[in-house]
């Protein structure tokens, strides 16, 4: 169950609440976010909602079923639509690319990326400084240095940044030059993470896990939610199966059934997915058809150069490309 | 390698052409099928092509690398159409539609699907006669008698039938009243099966198996090919994974990637793929996105009442938008 | 829920029972096999035994919730135990080795196995004469002609032979020279296949699918004892999975799950699990270890040139090492 | 390749030794743990060894191919056992149980935990103050103040402590309390948190992620490792498949893979692996004689009532069968 409150609600009206479900033995957690306030209930047992639905600073309450809570369908009227500064919205009603290198190297570098992607009108660039990696002898990123220089251009183009964090102690540092934070694949179930970017009020992109299920990845935007931030984007980036064609099953089956269970926006990186740069379009083409909300994508001008992830990475040509056909496909399905 | 020979090649070049191959050591199959005939080399190492080329009778030497040989993409200019005899095609230039119950179940059934399906102009209808299931103790199909039944109503409407089979037995008896031969995805390397279809001269369309590869679906039809019938479809189906919000993982990534590796037309069957009604539209219009050829796609009058599979058939209603949104969808594609 | 019959039950009491049954809307299916008579019943809803537990002719009456039927264990007191016409018996009294060369290949090759296995007082030998290879390229066997070869030098030595049987239309050929037909993990569910060894009068050894479940694999041998056949045994030879390091992940877990579910014996085939020679043995220890009642192992005097499958078979020396050690942690688990 | 320093070696030796690597375009990583000095040198192609190996103050030089370095087994002559200050040994030598409850739920429980282990001798308890949960609504655990009651205890009866860190954060809180730490599944590719480690003098257990691949656990293992600890214990506990009859795939493959691939010494988790309580002294039965070094156990006096994985944990009757047969199994797997 989920209780709105209003965002005036009085301090008499809150004892008075907690009283209720207190004798009613039923558990109650405050969730209070950059938009609203809430509590969510997790009762053992059916009650009557009556026994509550009277106090005044209740603004609404939803029967939620399920696991889920706030990241739930059940009690939204509506899909959720991210909401920036600058009127920037990203949600149902926008097809939002996403695109940049996977690792920052060089100004040069982004500088060239941010005029590829303003010709198109884009609005956010992906980049990451701090790089997880399996061995801990290949590159790692180019660190707070990378980001700030990174920051620099992107700003003074109108640049928006999405770029991964890799663990709590990052945040406070990152936070100025960041407009997105993202958890990777691999931290997709790091609570502590999660937790502490609850206490953000930056959007947050996350990743499902490498083998995690569409489940473990709604509650990890639960923990979110839970913890403060209610502004959150989910995405599917392929999943570890027995296949080895390519680099990982970009699963789209994912992106209906997200948007079936829960009220958040659905991004889709076919670059990760499934890995092999010549069916990047193929995959991405696929995934505005299956309902994405928008795409993230590897972009470079010379992906053989690239320090990471070239052999996904598409170059500039392949990355006008894959924008026009994409919108010009999204626009087929909106009609 | 592989050396296409002329059709009219002479009794003494066959003789010559053997002798050269034998001299050079390299193993080598005839491949005679209702088109053409061949002959697949294995050779170990690398040898001089020309102490073959100059014979009369060869029309042509392709270096074909990689485990498969007769389904990949290296040796053919183009992607290969089906035609059938009154000039229905399957391929890269059409977008074909395969819809109809999980199981034959009766007569006004079979009338009512037919119809439905004319509407739109759809030239195939599915519908299982023999169905294979987990347990003995489950409906398995009209059998024999379903299939002669539904042969007449399609055959008075100038439909076609893609209908499974399951055992080698089964071909001869069934072949009179069948278009297309399935071979579903438990059967996927029946290797003696696979074999028998290759005597067949009708088109065969082969399921990947419930974990099978991509390498081993190609290996699949490689069977029947070499066994002498080249009217080959591919059909990814979902593949088995750790994720349980849907039935199977439908594999997209698989499309792109037999498109490159084979010249074979690629279908996809999104309703055992996600196995999810609602969500099947949106499975079907990713997979036109990523390159499918065509969708093989379960439909019922009340899929509520259906003998099996129900939970993942669309109705007529909900059929009518998939066919028109698909086939926009495809022409934007097309541009 | 299984209706055990007597063996002299009368053909009025037959009336009288299916009278009875159809009464109370319960379908049934007759299951006659080598041993005794049964009537599996699959009622919708629950309803009073004693309606029919009055009827003479009726030896006993279990309920048998679950999918499976036959080879559950909810109805058997004890496990089953397999026993040959020489007394030889397989089950839970037992710890059986089959051990042999994946292919058959020369009368020397299977004389001097044979004898290598008398030596350690084994009675069974496997061996392929019919070979399932992704590839039609590859080695397929040496067929009838290697299978009377191998039953001749069998017979002489007393030893039994266990072989895959790859369709139905071959199991009259190779009956007289089989003792345990082998049901092949790409065959786990081929129905057709499982039900004509349902018609046969000795054992089937069943491997579980390349991705097959626990559930299935029970469900395909349900389908062989349904039709007649209850000489069972049920064979753990190793899942697909993401796992690169080795070629299958050999799942013990299945060995104490089988062994709870079913009343049938449980091999293990650690050769095909994990597939690399120098790791065989521990694998083989931790089967015997997680309860198996038997192993099926490969072996070749020379690994190194066995025509098929020789990077996960053991020569005679290791073979002789892990006999040894495996029916030493036999006795010290029996204790 | 793998330089081991002599622990005298002297400034200018280091200076020349770096001097000899930058000509050769040789890039190295200094690795200083708690036992040694080493250069990790990771050079793109061959060199002459001589080049260097002249050099005062260098002990040992090694050529290690594949990815991992640190934790191969390549360069190092036998495995490796870790030592206690007490004497305790963990490694080949020894058969180390590792038990406790999941989570430390009151004093009392740690109380009569301790003295059930001590009736064994073991030597190390397990048991969770901070527990990853997948969703933000569970049990999380009682933190700092139920680490230091559990220390407390442990200290009072000479047993050690293995318990959770999640994140590098709570390193230095949870140190002087703690004689492992332990790295969960959810945790494997925390690089942060798996750096952090490498600045500590104890013994750090890393599990295998939950769909983590060996290559990937021994890849998170040499982070440790190059950072400075090389007190590595790895755990195996079971991988995510597309089974469902059990929790995990306990993957007992990984044992003779780990201890072929790398020096450090394996421990296997069946409780997280199967987690089926009445499943779980086969599987610890199944790990031993797969080769493991020791076991991670989850016991609890009351499984029923515990806090967290009652399901999968054992009581203490258990417990006594378990632990006598395990060490009986070792003995004779020892001879």
């Amino acid at each position: 169950m989920i209780i709105q409150l209003k965002t005036d609600i009085r301090q008499s009206e809150h004892v008075l609440l907690h009283r209720c479900l207190d004798q009613m033995e039923i558990p109650f957690y405050h969730v209070d976010t950059q938009m609203a306030k809430y509590l969510v209930c997790t009762p053992q047992r059916d009650f009557d909602i009556r026994r509550i639905g009277h106090i005044e600073g209740i603004k609404d309450v939803h029967r939620v079923s399920g696991p889920h809570k706030m990241v739930s369908s059940n009690w939204k009227v509506g899909r959720t639509s991210l909401r920036f500064d600058d009127g920037t919205t990203v949600g149902p009603n926008d097809f939002t690319l996403i695109a940049g290198p996977c690792s920052i190297e060089s100004e040069e570098q982004v500088v060239k990326t941010v005029l590829e992607l303003k010709k198109y009108g884009l609005k956010f660039m992906r980049g990451g400084v701090y790089k997880p990696r399996t061995s801990p002898y290949s590159f790692r990123g180019l660190g707070m240095a990378g980001l700030k220089m990174f920051h620099e251009v992107c700003r003074a183009h109108n640049i928006k940044i999405v770029t991964e964090v890799m663990e709590s102690e990052q945040i406070d540092e990152m936070y100025p030059y960041v407009d997105v934070f993202q958890v990777g694949a691999r931290n997709s179930q790091n609570f502590n993470l999660l937790e502490a970017l609850g206490a953000v009020d930056k959007p947050v992109l996350i990743k499902r896990g490498i083998s995690g299920s569409i489940d473990e990845l709604l509650h990890s935007a639960e923990y979110v939610f839970k913890n403060g931030n209610e502004k959150l984007l989910l995405c599917e980036r392929g999943i570890r199966t027995f296949e080895k064609a390519y680099r990982n099953t970009l699963d789209l089956n994912a992106v209906p059934i997200l948007k079936e269970k829960s009220h958040l926006p659905v991004i889709v990186d076919p670059s990760h997915g499934i890995g092999i740069r010549k069916h990047i379009e193929a995959m991405a083409l696929a995934s505005v058809a299956s309902g994405a909300d928008g795409l993230l994508l590897e972009v470079h001008e010379t992906p053989e150069r690239a320090a990471t992830d070239g052999q996904q990475t598409i170059n500039f040509q392949e990355f006008e490309s894959l924008v026009s056909k994409t919108r010009c496909l999204k626009d087929v399905l909106n009609k």
